[in-house]
Order: C-alpha cells, then sequence, then structure tokens
C-alpha cells in the first residue's frame, strides 16, 4: 500500500501516533512518499497496522498541520511538495506544532542552542535538604496558600529584584507563577481582548505564539541600535508594549537609559503598560550594568518580570512578576480566589534558598563559568577572519555576523558540521534581517569543548567550495 | 476627617492596602460610616496616613468593586448603602475579589467548609524521601521536560485512571498542569472564543468565575434529580458542556448511566464537547459506583479532568486531563512548545507515589476516615427533627434541608453559633433554589469534633425564637 517499510513499535516509548507521523514525515522529506502521490485511507491504514483511527487521525492531522501533506475533499490525503533542507516546513506563523523534532533534539544540537543553560552546578544537596526540612516541618503548607504566593517568597523576591536590579516594589505587589507562560497568559486575560500589543521585532517566538493562540492584536515593531523605536510605539496604536531591555531577545541589545525613558513616556501617556521581561539579566559581562526599568518607572506603568527557568534550571517551573499597584485589584478580582500555581512546598524552599545566601553563592559561581566560557568563546571566534560579534554584554547568547556567505549558507555549512544553528531572519516578521548573522548560545556548551566547537565552525565556514 | 479611627500596622505581615480595605470596610458593615457619608479625597487620606497613593488607591479600587463605596463623578467617594449580615455585599456574578475575607477564614470558620480537606493523613515521610532520592539521581530532570509531563507520570494516571474510574486512555492523551484552573484556563484557550459553554446550575462557581473571565458565552441549565437535562442542552446552543457527573457540585447528585448516555449522544451530535470533571470522585460510600463518563464514549467527545489537590491536600498543585485524540494536536499547536506547568521533581515524586502503590494505600486510610466521619455526621444530625439529608454518597460533602426556617434564617443560626455555612441559593443563578438547603462539608471537620458540632447545629436551629 506505501511505497515503503513502516514499522511502528507498540511497547516503544514514543507513542503510536507519533511514530507514525515521524515515519511518514521521513518519507516524505528522503522522497520515498514523493509529491502528489496518494497515502492510505485512515480505515486502511488501521487495518493495515492494527493500530486505533485516534492513532492515524492524530497522526494525519499532525501531518497536515505542518504541511507536509495535504488533504483533498472527496479524495484523500496526498504527500505535499517538500522542498526543506532536513528541516520541518515552517507552519503558519510558527504556530503549528513543531514538538517531535524538538524533543528528540540531541544534546550535540543544543551545543549552541539558545534555550539550553547549564545546571552541572545545580545546587541538588541543599535544595534537597531544603525541601525535607520543609515537608517535615511546615504541615500548614499542606492547606490552601495565598494566591500570589507564599508571603516569605514574595517577600525574599522583593529583596532580590530590590538589590540586583533596583526594582522598587512592595512584597504584595508581587505574584509568583508556575513558569513565564502561565504569567504571560494572567497578563493577557487581565489586559483584555481590546489590547494591542507591540513586539519588538526581531523578537521573543514564545510571546509571539501566545498573544497570536489567544487572539490578540499586535504590532511589530522595528529595532535601531537602542530598542525599540519610540515614535514608530506611539503611532503603532499599541496599549501594551512588550520588552527585553536588559537583554534584548534575539539582538542582545542593552536598551540604554534614555530609551528607556522615552518609553516610559510613551506609557504615561493613555492607558498603556510595558511588560518588561528581565528574562536572563542575572548574567552580566561588560559595559554599565543597567537597573530595571521598572525602578525608572515614577508612574506604576511597568510589569517586571523574570524567572528562575534560565538563571537555575529549564525545569524549575518558578518565575515571577511585579504588579503596578493599579493592576492589583484587576489581578486580584480574575486570580485572587484560586491557589496559586507552583507548590506551596517548592515556593517555600525557594523562599530559604533566596534568604539564605544559596541563591546568591550559586549565582557567583555560574556567573563566573558564564563569563570565562564566554570569553573562551569569543576568543576562539577572533580566529575567523571578518567575523562580527555584537550583543555579548549579557545573558547566555550572541549575535555573529560573517559577510563572506549568505545566512542560509552559513547556516547549512554549521548544520552540516553536525552544529545546528539558528538564523537571525527566523525572528524577523517585518523588519529585513541584516545579513549574515546568527544566533550563538553557550548556555549548553561545556567550556572544556569550547575550542572544538569553534574549531568546527571556522572550517566549515573557511572553505570556498559551495555546495 | 473619619468619624471612626483609622488604625494601620506598617509593620504588620497584612499589606497596607488591605489593611485600609479591611478598616474601612468594617466601619461600613459596623455603622460606623453610614450610607452616604463621604469618604476622604485619596489625596488627603494620603496626608493623614503617612501612605502611599497608590496604597489610597488600590483600597479603594477594593472597596469599589465590593460595593462598600459609590464614585460619584468629579466629586468622590460615598459609603454605600450596606444591608449584609456580617458578610460581605455580593459581586457582580461573584467576580470581583473576596480574597481578603477568605484568606482570614480562621480554621473554626473551615470546620464545615466544602473546600476543606483532612490534610492529617499526608504521608510526609513517603514524599519527602521520594523527593530526596528523585533530586539526588535523576540531574536528567533540571533540563526541559515534555509539554504534556512526565511520560512515566503520564503512565502511572493512565493506569490509577482506568483502574479506578474506567478511563480508557492512552498515556499520551494525559496532560498535567499545576491545578484545575490551569488546565481549565488550557481549554478555555483551546476551545476558542466562539465556544458556548453550558453550566450545571446550581454549579461550581471557580469554573463560571474562569469562563467570564475569559469573556465566554455561558448557559446555565437547570438540573432534574438526574444533574443536566439532555433536551435543554440541546436546545441552549452550546457546543462545551461542564459536568460534574460523579458527585455533582453542589448537589450531590451521581449522574445515573441512562442520562450519561443521552448527554453522550448529544455531544456526538457536533462539534460538541463534555468536560467532566470528576472532582472528588476518590470517595464512594454508597449506591453504585458508577464509572466515568470517558470511559463510556466510544466516540472521543469527552474531556476527563481530576485533581489531587482534593485527595491528597490543597497544596498539591498536579491536576490532570485526558484529551480526546482529536484534540491532541490542536493543544500541542497551543502548548506543545512550553514547558509543563509543574516541576519535574514533583511530577516525578508524584509518578513513583502511584506506581509503588503509596496512594493506593493512602487513599484507603483517607477514605476509611471520611467514611467514619460522614457517618457519625449523618447520626448526629438525625437527632435533628424533619432534617433532610442529600447528595451523601461520594465527596467529602452533602446538603441538609430543614423546611422550619427559611435558609437566611438557618445560615444566620448557624453563623451565630460559631459555625458559618452556605446556602444554596449562592450557587443558583437561573434556577430557584428549594428552600432552607444548606451545603455541609465535612474534609474539615475532625471526627473528634463531630458530636459537639452537630450538637450546636441542633441548638442553633432547634430554638423557636427568630431574630
Amino acid at each position: 500500500m506505501f511505497s515503503f517499510t513502516l514499522s511502528l513499535d507498540p511497547r516503544g516509548r514514543t507513542p503510536m501516533y507519533d511514530q507514525l507521523y515521524a515515519a511518514i514525515a521521513e518519507a516524505i522529506r528522503d522522497g520515498a512518499l514523493r509529491h502528489g502521490e496518494k497515502l492510505p485511507s485512515k480505515r486502511a491504514l488501521c487495518a493495515q497496522l492494527g493500530v486505533s483511527r485516534a492513532t492515524v487521525e492524530t497522526a494525519y492531522e499532525l501531518l497536515l498541520a505542518e504541511g507536509y501533506v495535504e488533504s483533498r475533499p472527496r479524495s484523500g490525503y496526498y504527500a505535499a511538495e517538500y522542498q526543506g533542507q532536513g528541516t520541518a516546513p515552517a507552519g503558519v506563523l510558527g504556530l503549528t506544532s513543531t514538538f517531535v523534532p524538538e524533543r528528540k533534539e540531541s544534546a550535540e544540537a543544543a551545543l549552541l542552542s539558545t534555550s539550553a543553560v547549564d545546571v552541572s552546578l545545580f545546587p541538588y544537596a541543599s535544595w534537597a535538604k531544603l525541601y525535607k526540612e520543609v515537608v517535615y516541618n511546615s504541615p500548614e503548607l499542606l492547606q490552601r496558600g495565598e494566591p500570589q504566593g507564599e508571603p516569605a517568597l514574595r517577600a525574599a523576591l522583593e529583596r532580590l529584584l530590590g538589590e540586583y536590579r533596583g526594582v522598587s516594589c512592595a512584597p504584595e505587589q508581587v505574584v509568583v507563577g508556575s513558569g513565564m507562560e502561565t504569567l504571560m497568559d494572567q497578563l493577557v486575560t487581565l489586559f483584555g481582548p481590546e489590547a494591542v500589543y507591540a513586539m519588538e521585532d526581531p523578537g521573543y517566538p514564545a510571546m509571539e505564539r501566545k498573544l497570536l493562540a489567544r487572539g490578540r492584536a499586535l504590532r511589530y515593531l522595528p529595532m535601531d541600535g537602542s530598542g525599540m523605536d519610540a515614535e514608530a510605539l506611539e503611532r503603532s496604536g499599541a496599549t501594551v508594549a512588550y520588552l527585553t531591555p536588559s537583554h534584548q531577545f534575539p539582538l542582545g541589545i542593552t536598551m540604554p537609559a534614555s530609551r528607556r525613558s522615552q518609553l516610559l513616556r510613551w506609557a504615561v501617556g493613555g492607558e498603556r503598560w510595558i511588560i518588561e521581561d528581565d528574562y536572563d539579566s542575572e548574567f552580566r559581562y561588560g559595559g554599565r550594568p543597567i537597573s530595571s526599568m521598572q525602578g525608572m518607572d515614577r508612574h506604576g506603568r511597568v510589569i517586571y518580570t523574570g524567572t528562575f527557568s534560565r538563571s537555575l534550571a529549564p525545569a524549575i517551573r518558578l518565575a515571577y512578576m511585579v504588579l503596578p499597584a493599579a493592576l492589583l485589584p484587576r489581578w486580584q478580582a480574575l486570580y485572587g480566589r484560586q491557589q496559586p500555581t507552583v507548590s506551596r512546598y517548592e515556593q517555600t524552599v525557594m523562599a530559604r534558598f533566596l534568604a539564605e545566601g544559596c541563591y546568591g553563592r550559586y549565582l557567583r559561581r555560574v556567573g563566573k563559568r558564564y563569563a570565562d566560557r564566554r570569553a573562551a568563546l569569543l576568543a576562539a571566534l577572533e580566529t575567523i577572519p571578518d567575523l562580527r560579534v555584537s550583543g555579548a554584554d549579557g545573558g547566555i547568547h550572541f549575535l555573529v555576523t560573517l559577510p563572506r556567505h549568505s545566512e542560509a549558507e552559513l547556516l547549512r555549512r554549521a548544520a552540516a558540521a553536525g552544529l545546528p544553528l539558528r538564523g537571525l531572519s527566523e525572528f524577523c516578521r517585518v523588519t529585513t534581517p541584516p545579513p549574515s548573522t546568527l544566533i550563538l548560545g553557550y548556555g549548553g556548551l561545556p567550556t572544556e569543548r569550547v575550542s572544538e566547537v569553534a574549531a568546527r565552525l571556522k572550517a566549515a565556514w573557511d572553505s570556498e567550495a559551495s555546495h
């Protein structure tokens, strides 16, 4: 029935629909299933493979959503034209699922990923010890907790953010949530369906996906060397600006104080708000450290947000935001009667982890490690002639520009050398991307592999022959 | 300036705006501030009390939202007419915040609360031991996890739900989230803004609040002795029915199989879905145990949901849902690239807690305790002449009806005896509430206090004198 062999493993860890999806997708990528070739009917495939109809339906829906197959009314499913170079075709606005490829990302492929972080210094012993103490000594934590989060954690966050980021707030303005996405969802609900969002372009795709999924209006605003343009923002009609001023994602720009002031003035000019996503401000290597926009805000228009997922470990589902006093009643009306989205145990462990200085010590150690790694990587990349680095003052990623090849060619050669990277154009919606520019993350790059990885990139990009 | 004394404690644990709100609300309830009396201007109050403008603004917004004060344009704030009997005035459709009074609910007031659960049997030792083992032995858990939840946990849930609730699914249909509210938010997003929700009336206010907050259309459908009326549902134009068939909240009805079939047929008749909230099905005392609607569903129209917050402890932020295969691609498109909302550590602890039989043993112990307590409470209430009990076959609450007084009088007398209760009318939107009916929860009622509490209720309701 198929022109290739399907082999599924009902006892495998991967769900059957997923195996079926992956097998057909691969066949289309490989050319084993050619453009226009008809796929078996769902019923026939169920019978042939001995799987449930739901399995086949889910696999086909995924293939359809990702553009691998086309559906023709009253006829069936056909292999779509496939023009990829080993990557899945992009879904509409990046909204459709690519969870399958992502889940299978190998450690090798994560070497230069922007989302990887170094967890080898994670303080297992203190964390486990604190957790045990908390469970044994705090039976009251089993009962309902405060919707905004444990008072002890909010007080510790208020001190931490005041000290490290110049955030000025009271603990009662702090809200704890199970990751940035949870807090973003709350903000999107809080601002209501009429809000119009301004996004940095290029910008952070997770926030874009969230807004599109919730059906919100958004405006992509171009960036200059200082960040989002305040006049363009004024003209855009946006009511909420989502900004990453500390280390713009993906450009790595640190927004200067003058631009921050301009954007704050925009917010004061109406019922307007700024979401300041301070996602990786814990790591800073050069330039003047600039404290948060929230700390400059005298009119209560900035919602400050941050997370422990990048500074500690992706699996720590604990993020926080600081709400202006004027938004508190609205938040409380929406969420003030539901339980916090983070376990009170883990909240209390984190509160003690902060209050007892464990986090400060940990940040110094891991910050030192990232600084060493960044210095080594920058030094190694200097051996590549004409290569320009930007956005390297903070965080755990920067940009490289190498004018000798196109972005696509740079990506192709890096991938062929086993070092998949991401190009800047992938993050641009209305802006023409700067040519030949890639994003390098080093959170997942072991320091001992820096020189080898840099040498592989150099070799891949050096050779003149174009394939 | 005020006709009563305001005393705030800047060093207290309660935020200043909250203290201010509470003091003014109390003054209005007590009559110290009379209807029509003007409140000081915000500016004057800041100066008088030496607090920030934000503090005063937040306090006034809360008072306004809860109906304690009225705002007159270009004039100021005035005390509203207060008709309460010791309780806060109900906000519009229950949406406005009452977090402040709830937070201060005393242990005594929680004795008969429907949301309290008995945590005295919580297995601290196994939980802490498992957590420690997981942290020390699973460094890989610090990295990004599967968006739907840990495979081990989903497999354990599939087995648990199959065994206890007759749920028929594959682990890849299971989604884990940080509490029911998180999963409800996901479902509301997944079904989109055009969905029309059918709610049981009387029904579960948290779901109603969620839908109203998200601006969704909802229809309140009356209940008969078997649950939601299928014909009324058909006529309502709803596309999603939210049901609590195992132990309806608040009526306590166990929906018979025939009604379940009717409602399932409704769902098959179009692009329609049933959310089955199986929130306290772990506890069952009489009548035939009926397995889940999901288990009866042959067409994949039921989303099954459940939580550990009621069976284990409110602070355990771990709930789960089983999605029909047809909804999985939609869920994955929306959430398949974001991290799960529950820490991988706590997910893994729960997976082992289930797989190693700890949960089954725990459920038997706590189920036995609830059964004893329920029997004792029912026996003690039998001494109250004319009192009728209903909805007591499962869960940890039931209804009592006592025709000799009105609902308001029953509530007033119970509250005067230090036993605040909730009346059924509070949960009715379009339905005329059955007269003289109250809800008694016993999750928070220590067994040794059952006879004393029942005696206090009897005494309160016995006396003829009406106050």
